[in-house]
């Protein structure tokens, strides 16, 4: 520290003196991990910003955030400059429910149709392309969509939705638009045999170098966050029920169907992933994951 | 209910099924409130946007939010769409700490001078506008100005300025710069005898004929987060020290010098503001103030 001026000291000190600027994703999803930061009172020691992912993604990237959800492609694609926090991300070891592509013909006809990539996803749209063309062997022309399923399939042939429309979709549209719906997260699963990792937690390597207290006091309130909302998953799914367009019992369902882990095989996902869509993303290399490490 | 056409009762409906989208101060003067609603999980049933007083009062004004807290002047002269929350506001039965007018010269000598009127406040503002000219005898030469003490101070002989920077200038900057600091709820006090009503609670008159029930459990929300927040105050303080310029002490000092209530008095001193300003503000005839009824 010998050679950081007055100012740089100050500014340092400073950094770790404001709470951390922590990113939230405002969907379903993530609301267990929402509900365990205020039950536990975490919430009060974070500045939280709650956007939806693809908008944290570039907030964590540009610096806006010091701690937030990514979604893996932008992980993957910023690499060098995050670590990762481990034991803790949004996927799935199997069914996913909210990360679909919803098509009004069999997926293996879609060759040449217009698909409809769903502005808020940034991993879930190229996990579909990689499915689409390596499980069912057709190249779409596909398009940018605003997250409405209707006008995606108003606009093309298919479309591919995350989120809490995506849940609409799975639970209810699908059905009554009488259309076809895959789960991704049940797809990946069933091509390559492990879990899919659609956001990871990563802090910023500066703000890790300058205030590892906090990042891992972090770390520490998400981990604990998911566990004690997970262990109450019955009253956090009564509790939003009033509030959200889904009964109890399927909110539920959904949340225990997420995989809130990122252990070595959900590690191993990713990596896998990283592999398969390296072309589609505009990474060649796939990067070390760097991990927190354990604090003594 | 027989004219509500299909569309508008659908509307109605969903209205009361999403959360209520409610304000609140992002100051200090508010962090007990904000404790509470953590604490006591009231927060999980909101939709809290925090911002400053300002845009808080255009927000609820313009239909942006359905509950919040609305600067004094701002509610009076919109007191028309507005039903008032009881027993609950931001005040002082005496000095307030950070509602402050800070000069370079004794008040007195303040006519035909500069006197910078911070952009956050919209009823401190007019509080300093009358007691110079009532109680000083002086009519300065206001101008607008950023919360930024030394900038008002760069730029003129004098500056009203409000929430955090004003309770730094009363604990710190005062003195260091050599000023003179007039706390304007002690004033107010000094002047009238009355407690000082800086913002209130609202309900916009829409909202609470659509969603009763809510904007019930949202009072009770917000007078039980108060009460348990100042029966905590000195764990409040501590936990709020570690990320603010102040120690737990005077943070504490502050919590308890404010007026959290809203009772007979209080509407008392609002009245008498009301009369005092209106003029100045262009609210000719004081509002009736209409509260929210007790639910039965």
């Amino acid at each position: 520290m010998d050679d950081i001026s007055d100012a740089r000291l100050e500014a340092h000190l400073s950094q770790c003196r404001r709470r951390p600027r922590v990113g939230h994703i405002q969907f379903l999803n993530c609301l267990p991990i929402y509900w365990g930061l205020v039950n536990s009172g975490a919430i009060l020691d974070m500045e939280l910003i709650k956007q939806s992912p693809d908008v944290l993604s570039h907030m964590l990237v540009d610096g806006d955030l010091d701690i937030g959800p990514i979604s893996l492609v932008e992980y993957l694609r910023n690499a060098e400059d995050l670590v990762v926090l481990p034991d803790v991300a949004v996927g799935s070891d199997g069914p996913v429910t909210s990360c679909n592509l919803v098509s009004k013909v069999p997926f293996e006809d879609l060759d040449g149709a217009r698909v409809a990539l769903g502005s808020t996803s940034r991993t879930t749209v190229q996990l579909a392309q990689l499915i689409l063309r390596e499980k069912y062997g057709v190249r779409p022309d596909y398009f940018h969509c605003a997250p409405d399923l209707e006008l995606m399939l108003r606009e093309g042939d298919a479309g591919v939705i995350i989120g809490d429309p995506a849940l609409r979709a799975w639970l209810y549209d699908s059905h009554r638009l009488g259309t076809h719906l895959l789960d991704l997260g049940q797809a990946w699963k069933d091509w390559t045999g492990l879990p899919m990792v659609f956001a990871v937690w990563a802090v910023r390597k500066e703000y890790l170098e300058r205030c590892p207290d906090i990042v891992h006091e972090v770390h520490r309130g998400f981990l604990r966050s998911r566990d004690i909302s997970l262990e109450h998953v019955d009253k956090v799914a009564r509790q939003v029920e009033r509030w959200e367009q889904f009964p109890a019992a399927q909110l539920e369902d959904y949340f225990t169907t997420l995989d809130f882990s990122l252990g070595e095989r959900q590690l191993e996902g990713l990596r896998e992933f990283a592999r398969q869509v390296g072309d589609q993303i505009g990474v060649l290399d796939v990067p070390e994951v760097v991990l927190l490490p354990r604090q003594d």
